[in-house]
């Protein structure tokens, strides 16, 4: 009688204390970083899947599957070091685009030789004077190509990713000699790195304010405007419409395979990045489009004083990048060749069915359903195909994160970007294995 | 009678007019703009060489003249666009080096896949994350070979370009819930940067704090301290020397082409850039050297926060660079190459000896004598080369800055570097054609 008890308490004991390691493990991990550096602890304990095995050349067709029938039937991700691997959805490192990239072999490869870049200087006629002509060109160019941003008229700003952008657009609009920094709000849920850029520094020209939503004060403020919004998904605009307001929009994830293209996009400062367009965050190039000359100047002094300009390299690679995406944009309307808007949209589209099918299986999360629209790029409706999924879970959960933690789901909770734990963002931009991970533990996740 | 003090006056109305023009526009840049900015807005009123007109490849031994009894038989700087050109060395971009590298042909070219650099990550294992292993590696070669650092024991942090790295440093070292921002400050003449870098933000964390020779405070501070100096070109060290002080030393210019290798340097951080090593600015690539783990981590959060890390390809393409530096150092030993030190020793030499010719020419300024000193890397007696002139004005001239410019060459005065306007600062580091130019102008300056 005594024997049985005593067995089961040991052995529940086990499993208990593990999930609660991995629980501690990666709630550390969680309250103490918000950015990318957190990624970098945990991987001391887990095993992160090496460069070579992300990148192995497998047919998409092989890897995605559509019906929730075949979750059971798992393929790469049945190996037991699968079932171990922590899968690390937090950052939206796209990942998910080194296949394309592959696909187009030589097209967009880059030589160098080794007396370029000798100056600092690319343009001493324009304002950005860092700014390498060809990627300016380039950017001129997409943008007319998928018709997403006015460029006409417009100064470009070239910035080390678009993080050093918003930090410069800041700069650039606040007034130097207030005598109190300027309010910086942003609609909740918000980036989450919004808060921590713009308060790391402790500038005295601008603070972070919070929601938008609640600011209450009269005075001057600048409004971050993410569209498509990160974590949503969702179209926004400015939420305060006042007249002592000033706009920053972000617009990173304004291409035809995340949401439909209504209209270029025609606003004061407007920003974006190769990191979520197409793909290569290790660049760090990202660009503004910027109205007025003096705001140019000023964010091109700061970058001045930043990091005295941005890569050369980085901005020829760019380049080269953007122009590919262009002309496999008109090879694909002459039967040439793949797009690189067409390839990605079906990516996301098969991913977000597969996402949607594995929440129906489990019933514990409610995520939002997003209306197709009209895309001027694609000339017919298309969905919309966030590059995250912003979940919020039912029941009686209420830390989303730690639930996704306890299944060895590296996500971010709704406290980072200004709502409840109850709410999550799993990034969909990772390799089709983690991806395919992550859906089989979604599916098979029960409380 | 009346005919001819009219034309004599209305030709010196025209003389006096074009001067004063001159003087204006570099007035108004200068006043202006201390950074890079300034270049763009002289750039619409002044010729500038092109790109193909400054890397054209003309044998070094053509263009370097050696007694003064030359300089009135100039070459290429003869011809009228040449002597109607201003030509900016108030900058230090190191387009010297583009010869070196023409001369290495494809040895240093890179070639880059379309696939490369997607994700932000480089290193999840390494607290900077973002530190591409291969330019760790080289750079812990380079220091080696050279001796001019110890690496052991130190993590390696890369930023953009040195500038972010000083930002990094100053965020790391100071006390974040300090109720007053930490004081900065370095020995007059220091670089020019550091006041406006330091004080741009208005940070809440450190500010400006001036000459460290007139720091009187009590309390903490950081000292900045740059050996060789730039300006001045003499090693040095901190001078507080005060318990309370935390340092960053850049070393920009601690190379044997520069200066004697005394011994490899060891300090808590100790800041390096491909800029002034190489003379591949446009790479914006630097890297610190940091005894402390904990300053290393915050160094790189700062630059998470800032930029989201450093372009992977601008490490690769400097990784590669520094790969051959050390190559020809080695292979120079067993007689097979040219050396990159070797050689740009020499061109600094040259430099310098035509320098002091032009110098003594004309009497107008005095610049220091630098004791020679031994050289471990050469492991012979060498000279004190620094990349830029230091020069003080004799006799009544109250502003060296506008001398030069009268005589059409940008450079940067005293006040920039927190002493009198009787100094100023000119970069050696320029094209033959625009180091001649100077040369010439120099020698046959007269008050």
């Amino acid at each position: 009688m005594s024997k049985l008890p005593n067995m089961f308490s040991i052995k529940h004991f086990l499993v208990v204390s593990l999930a609660l390691n991995i629980s501690l493990i990666l709630r550390i991990v969680y309250d103490n970083e918000d950015g990318l550096g957190g990624y970098m602890r945990l991987r001391k304990t887990t095993t992160y899947e090496s460069d070579t095995e992300s990148r192995t050349e497998v047919p998409i067709t092989h890897r995605l599957r559509l019906s929730t029938s075949n979750f059971a039937n798992s393929t790469s991700t049945d190996h037991a070091e699968d079932r171990d691997r922590v899968i690390n959805l937090d950052h939206g490192d796209p990942k998910m685009y080194d296949k394309f990239w592959r696909k187009m072999g030589d097209k967009t490869t880059i030589t160098i030789p080794g007396w370029q870049s000798i100056s600092y200087f690319s343009d001493t006629t324009n304002i950005c004077w860092f700014l390498e002509p060809e990627f300016a060109k380039e950017v001129v160019r997409l943008h007319n190509v998928v018709g997403n941003a006015v460029t006409e008229g417009r100064y470009i700003v070239v910035g080390t990713g678009s993080s050093q952008l918003i930090l410069a657009a800041l700069y650039a609009l606040s007034s130097h000699n207030a005598a109190e920094p300027i309010d910086v709000v942003s609609a909740a849920p918000y980036y989450s790195s919004y808060p921590l850029m713009t308060d790391f520094q402790k500038s005295g020209h601008y603070k972070w304010g919070g929601d938008a939503r609640s600011f209450d004060k009269d005075g001057p403020y600048i409004e971050l405007v993410t569209s498509p919004n990160n974590p949503e998904g969702h179209k926004t605009g400015p939420v305060l419409n006042r007249s002592n307001g000033l706009l920053i929009h972000d617009l990173a994830y304004y291409w035809p395979h995340y949401t439909p293209i209504s209209s270029p996009s025609d606003h004061d400062i407007t920003l974006f990045t190769v990191s979520k367009s197409t793909g290569h965050a290790g660049l760090r190039i990202g660009w503004a489009l910027v109205k007025d000359q003096d705001v140019a100047k000023r964010m091109t002094k700061f970058i001045e004083l930043n990091t005295i300009g941005v890569s050369k390299d980085s901005q020829l690679r760019a380049a080269k990048v953007l122009k590919v995406v262009s002309n496999s944009t008109e090879e694909e309307n002459t039967q040439e060749g793949e797009s690189f808007f067409k390839y990605n949209y079906e990516v996301m589209e098969q991913r977000w069915k597969q996402l949607r099918a594995a929440l129906e299986a489990n019933g514990l999360f409610t995520v939002a359903n997003f209306p197709n629209g009209f895309c001027t790029f694609f000339n017919k409706k298309t969905e919309n195909l966030p590059a995250f999924v912003w979940m919020k879970c039912e029941k009686d959960i209420e830390d989303c994160q730690s639930l996704l933690s306890q299944h060895k789901i590296m996500s971010r909770g709704g406290k980072h970007f200004g709502v409840s734990q109850r709410y999550v963002r799993v990034s969909l931009l990772d390799t089709d294995e983690n991806f395919n991970l992550f859906i089989d533990r979604l599916s098979a996740m029960q409380l």
